[in-house]
């Protein structure tokens, strides 16, 4: 029989060494989100497609969705994001939570694509969302726990940048200053979030097909020129889009206050997703020249509970992936080491007949916490160090002819080299010792 | 739009409540794992059905299982049991893993069934898995850790009994001892497995279909009637089965000395999976007489990696299924109380012009590792307190016009009800009697 030992395309196997890295990542981010009073969710593996279609629209459905009819003949699909399961969630809950509503999740999600370098077809998404915080007040705080999360990990402003722009910008820009309509208006939108990807040739002639005026031209290559806050500020005063410019600029001063400015970017071309975000959007953006992307997007939405004809609440989040993550964290060397498990005490014996003790001895320091790695045949003493160190342990345990006859323990500190013979019934001395 | 707010059928929300309820689960099994020294792995959600098939056969995937074809045409479905994965795993790498193998997991499964009490379609399960120990040392270690995880859950053997039996013994008695064909073995394996759940005329009917004769009826009803480890040592003695003796002693010798005999009780009815049992097989029985039912089944077995065409390695393991252990630790009472998170502080101010210092000191004492809930707005002195409640916090900090001016904060330890007035600038002194 030929059956393949490898998992299905696109995914992963965890092994211990791996796992123990997800744990580390996985951590982390609880870790920070709970430095936020963040609480943690999940939802189903599996929901209705109704709910992709309702959020997303058919395109991504037909495209990039595991979906199929259970044996109940329901159309179903595995999650490809948590978007829709969150507003399911706060839909059926908000009324009852309190506010700020202030939750996290670190779901996986499946999407049908090619494998590549940061996309596999199985991945996890760190998920993080305010509703109904002060006026951009959660957008702040969701920046903070952005850079709180990447200092958490080790990493510095040398070497990630928050690319940031606020929608309400380029929709005043688009549709006020330009005077265009929502077709075109969308079309430049797509070309925006295109810009970066592409020559300036290539640019212009994408731009030359929507036939602009000569003044709509000049605004929008004004517009896409612009690269810092003092940059669109003067924008903003020169075209007199006073209210675009007041709340950036309330923005912009908590950013200071809090200290975020030396994160952040202005970024005229980050849009994100053109269906879903009404304010501020970012994009956590890698700065190692051989890693130029994006490790995280998110930014600020108002209509999430509106397919569930629910009133309109704010709402701020982003979502970062962890096979994205962990290519930023390898480049900058920030990756722990996770090769050998951790465990307080080896417990070894070097003579048959104190299997038995030895046992014993670990079931009672288990009952008493100890994370105890045991043998179950005699080891030599020699062979016991190299074992140890596989093993993560601090301790040994040895049990030879000698101690049998003592009926002690001898204990090793493999960090202070320190010896001790402790009596088998001292459970509580080891205890202390070991902790 | 009749979107509905509720999961798919047979799965679950997990609001910020359920979701630390499974928290404290998934962390009482780690905690126990690595009171043993097994290390934590994970596969995809996803494998083809292929690897199932050779694993189960036919029924299952027929019946039970999530599966469908996906875009490139390959058959797949999402794990419906963890067993599958965990056999290509070690395949894939247990020339180079140190033995034994100990690892664990806590995999989601998704299987069709009608949901009802202690089913539903979506559950987690925590596998424990130990690899090439030698002989009954493995199967002792892992009651060993079973019997832990419900120690550690606050159980006790007033609450649970471990019914165990040995696949050894049942094939000795059917096959050697009263001459049956392997066909008449595997019916009288099934009729043995649904013994306690039909009453004796059901059962003495489904017997008498096999046509067995006197002296084969008398040894199986014997058998059944055995519920003693003296009992079955007995009747092993009697109808000299002295191999099936001899393992069943040493086991039993272990478990005398490693203190599991309070928690052990013998019975004949425990079989377990068919093909796939080959020694020791147990399950974790509720003793409540509201809820008896099973809360974890396992065993020894032999042949995991025979799908792969490597050879054979002894194993024993367990699974333990989220929804019946909650409902065993409700019926006996063990649940903790996670109806609110938990927060070192939650920072509060009685003035508008507060809310950037308040802002401020929150930023800081994050970056020291404290769990900080802030408010946006300012809160009057008397809601504080029923705030601080639903959020868990241990201490409050308050920021009214006087401390403003004199630019502190009070902060205010719950239990305690001490007062502490420090300085905006001593943010090291506020960790310290934060932590």
């Amino acid at each position: 029989m030929g059956l393949s030992k490898k998992p299905y395309k696109g995914t992963r196997d965890f092994f211990p060494v791996e796992k123990r890295l997800q744990n580390y990542l996985f951590e982390t981010m609880k870790k920070t989100a709970h430095q936020f009073s963040y609480e943690e969710y999940d939802g189903p593996m599996i929901e209705e497609v109704e709910l992709y279609k309702a959020k997303s629209g058919e395109e991504l459905i037909n495209d990039q969705i595991y979906s199929f009819t259970d044996r109940g003949n329901r159309f179903v699909a595995i999650r490809p994001e948590m978007t829709p399961t969150l507003a399911r969630m706060v839909a059926a809950s908000y009324k009852e939570t309190l506010r700020p509503i202030r939750w996290f999740s670190i779901p996986n999600l499946m999407r049908y694509e090619r494998p590549q370098k940061g996309r596999l077809r199985e991945h996890w998404q760190f998920n993080c969302d305010i509703f109904d915080a002060p006026d951009r007040l959660g957008e702040v705080e969701i920046l903070q726990l952005a850079v709180q999360l990447m200092k958490n990990f080790g990493a510095d402003n040398t070497m990630f940048e928050i690319l940031i722009n606020d929608r309400a910008i380029v929709d005043e820009t688009f549709e006020n200053l330009m005077s265009l309509d929502k077709d075109t208006t969308y079309k430049l939108y797509k070309i925006v979030d295109k810009a970066k990807k592409v020559t300036e040739d290539i640019l212009k002639e994408m731009v030359s097909k929507l036939n602009l005026n000569e003044e709509q031209e000049t605004i929008f290559f004004d517009y896409l020129s612009l690269n810092t806050f003092e940059s669109i500020f003067i924008f903003l005063q020169k075209y007199k889009l006073d209210e675009a410019l007041t709340t950036f600029k309330k923005f912009h001063n908590y950013a200071v206050e809090f200290g975020l400015i030396p994160f952040l970017t202005y970024d005229p071309t980050i849009v994100r997703g053109l269906d879903y975000y009404t304010g501020i959007v970012f994009e956590i953006f890698d700065k190692h020249p051989e890693n130029r992307r994006a490790i995280c997007g998110g930014g600020a939405y108002a209509n999430l509970l509106k397919i569930f004809n629910e009133k309109p609440m704010t709402g701020v989040g982003f979502g970062l992936g962890d096979v994205t993550l962990t290519d930023f964290l390898r480049t900058h060397d920030l990756l722990p080491n996770v090769n050998t498990p951790t465990n307080d005490l080896l417990v070894t014996f070097q003579d048959d007949a104190a299997l038995v003790v030895a046992q014993k001895i670990s079931a009672k320091l288990r009952d008493n916490g100890v994370k105890v790695c045991s043998t179950f045949s005699k080891l030599k003493f020699n062979k016991v160090f190299s074992l140890a160190e596989k093993k993560g342990a601090s301790f040994i345990a040895f049990i030879g002819g000698n101690e049998l006859e003592k009926k002690t323990v001898l204990i090793k500190n493999l960090k202070s080299k320190e010896q001790f013979d402790i009596s088998f019934d001292s459970i509580d001395e080891m205890v202390k010792l070991l902790k």
